[in-house]
């Protein structure tokens, strides 16, 4: 591939794109490749108008009067209807509500709660680690659960057994962009008698998500990588609806009470969804969020897909064809059905190359001991972006500017 | 008192207020007076100028390096530092996060875990309902744990037993706003074995309180009301320096941990407050209640405190002189030791009367079944505001405007 590819092909490609139109949506810093929307997704115009018009309207001049007149209240399944299209959800399954890491910790007790005979939480060793610190939280409050961890060369298929209550899965690997195959493994499971949480942090926004089709149970998943809805904009959690009527969660605040505004004195569990909501959420973050959820309103998942494909196809082939020499070792797979929308490639110098492609203009981001990544997100990256940013790190690796000292004497934040 | 109150007297009162050049630190819509601020308090302008800067600046043009450049990371623990001087709470004891019912759920698994041998946990029927819902929904969870509600006429401290692990109370009661004596509370609670959990909803930014002085043990609370940091901010947990080291909490979730960018496959927790962190916050609220405790910035909270109990002797001075024939029953403690910084009344027609209210540009709230509510919030309210909202109070008892259909028809949302 990458020898028939000249930037002038590279240009055909975007003048060919069925998304191009999208990236005018977006507030893109001049002069910059932003290869980490996989981490935080950039502004759009409207994310920044919706935030803008609930913080100088609704709270400084609606004030209380906004839980109302302007939806407030509704936001988290208003918000959970718009994200479930994007995610293969029919109305009624999502809500837009806490981290996922509080999401999580809800899932796992609801699902552990259905599999009552069974006593064991199975997770990947290679899981995004907060699923994992949440999994182990949660199997130490309740005596008598185990949490067992994939390990290396091992099958998830292979680890079912009648102990096991839920599989807990990261839908992409936030490391390695590998993904799994939802239905296929959701079967197995099912099969085996257990239930699935899907960690969908890396896919949702990502890539053509059915977690109706895969018969999925629950899912969690944040909306500010793919989704971009702002620094740390809350979550969601899916519930399938065949669930919803005996899941129960022990985060029963009053925004999943029945009647919130009765103020009763013992809690009674809205019917479906609401159930998995727990207290007050963040309305200026909710309100950045539906801004930017307008921008993917009539969006084919498809399309997307396809796009995001081609992107990291391209990214791959370049990379190879250019800097084949820098002992820089692919992560991602190959294949197309285990493959999100990142490529990762391993390098014993990832942290001081990432560096210094950020110094360039080009941002990537680093992932101990030894990952460089980049997110390939369709709504917004050209194809010559692609071909610009491996331009750069050729260059990058070429001149060895990454070998001084201000790239190399530094140890990651974030 | 209210003999001798002229608006004369009442402008001079404004004129010798202390804390009267604060007003202009908030934006307020021209021709309301806000007595709900124990709801949702107003936006200021530094509140306003802290999200539009993240916004348009760290978001939209710094993206993902503002994690560190802009100390989003850190603000939790910062804002946490912030809040703790208004509530008494030394550094390193308070985090800004989630939503009050979450920290709830950490504060109460953290206190029980503390008191292994017993079992109930003790809490008022006249709670703010989340409160309770959350303490059922925790109970619920641990096998042997009971819920044992404070009933009318019952005192606190004679239901005080040695099967009573935690005690978890509102500072100011939501409905009456009635004022606890935190630290007589709390050491009956010691002596007889049990731990606090405070809920300074309704006290934090409202009077002076002292965590710390009062020897409490957990506190939570929200942000959006009297520290003004817009709808749903989000909340904070308190934990007395002395439990840290020992103190778990089920959510533990990789903001929590000791090194969340190690990306390791077990949790280890954060030494200290950090602990009773869990997953990613919602940055663009957290700066605007940054924006929003700059306000706070050199406020005395004594003096905060003499103005809110002057507002609220006042306003009860007021309507009982000039309202007084027509039933409304002052639900709120007179003693200025058991009074906080709210003003409610029951009377039968409470939801017209409010709406009425409302209509007339006096922002008051009802809570089922029958109380009219009015917060009297000490850093942008006059004491001539309270003088004009009590006269509109007076027009529409009298008038009976309340009792056309348009009042008396709709049911409460919030």
């Amino acid at each position: 591939m990458a020898d028939t590819l000249t930037l002038d092909r590279v240009r055909e490609l975007d003048a060919d794109d069925p998304l191009k139109s999208l990236r005018a949506a977006f507030v893109l810093p001049e002069g910059l490749i932003y290869l980490d929307g996989n981490s935080l997704g950039p502004a759009s115009e409207t994310a920044l108008a919706g935030l803008d018009r609930a913080a100088v309207q609704e709270w400084g001049q609606d004030l209380i009067r906004s839980w109302n007149s302007a939806g407030w209240f509704q936001l988290p399944l208003d918000l959970g209807d718009r994200v479930g299209r994007l995610i293969g959800a029919a109305p009624g399954q999502v809500a837009v509500t806490d981290s996922t890491s509080v999401n999580i910790f809800k899932a796992l007790s609801a699902a552990a709660g259905l599999r009552p005979g069974r006593n064991v939480i199975l997770a990947e060793g290679s899981s995004f680690p907060t699923d994992l610190y949440i999994a182990e939280g949660f199997v130490a409050s309740q005596p008598g659960l185990t949490l067992r961890l994939q390990g290396e060369g091992e099958r998830i298929e292979d680890m079912l057994g009648p102990d096991v209550a839920v599989v807990l899965l990261n839908h992409v690997n936030y490391r390695s962009g590998r993904l799994l195959d939802m239905a296929a493994l959701t079967r197995k499971i099912h099969q085996a008698g257990a239930l699935t949480v899907w960690d969908l942090c890396h896919s949702a926004g990502a890539l053509d998500v059915d977690l109706d089709g895969a018969g999925a149970d629950f899912a969690v998943g944040c909306t500010y990588k793919y989704l971009n809805g702002g620094p740390g904009a809350p979550a969601f959690v899916y519930v399938a609806e065949r669930h919803q009527a005996e899941a129960r969660q022990p985060l029963s605040g009053w925004w999943g009470h029945a009647r919130p505004f009765d103020f009763a004195t013992r809690y009674e569990g809205a019917p479906q969804i609401a159930r998995f909501l727990c207290g007050t959420q963040p309305i200026l973050s909710l309100r950045a969020l539906k801004g930017a959820l307008e921008v993917w309103e009539g969006v084919d998942m498809a399309v997307l897909r396809r796009k995001s494909l081609a992107l990291t196809d391209l990214f791959i082939a370049l990379v190879e064809n250019r800097c084949g020499d820098h002992g820089l070792d692919l992560q991602t797979p190959r294949d197309h059905r285990a493959r999100g929308s990142q490529v990762s490639f391993s390098h014993p110098a990832a942290w001081p190359l990432v560096q210094a492609l950020i110094e360039r203009g080009v941002i990537g981001d680093f992932r101990a001991p030894d990952v460089l990544r980049f997110g390939l997100t369709p709504l917004y990256l050209r194809f010559e972006d692609v071909w610009n940013a491996v331009e750069m790190l050729r260059d990058v690796l070429d001149s060895g500017v990454w070998q001084e000292a201000r790239f190399t004497a530094r140890h990651a934040v974030t």
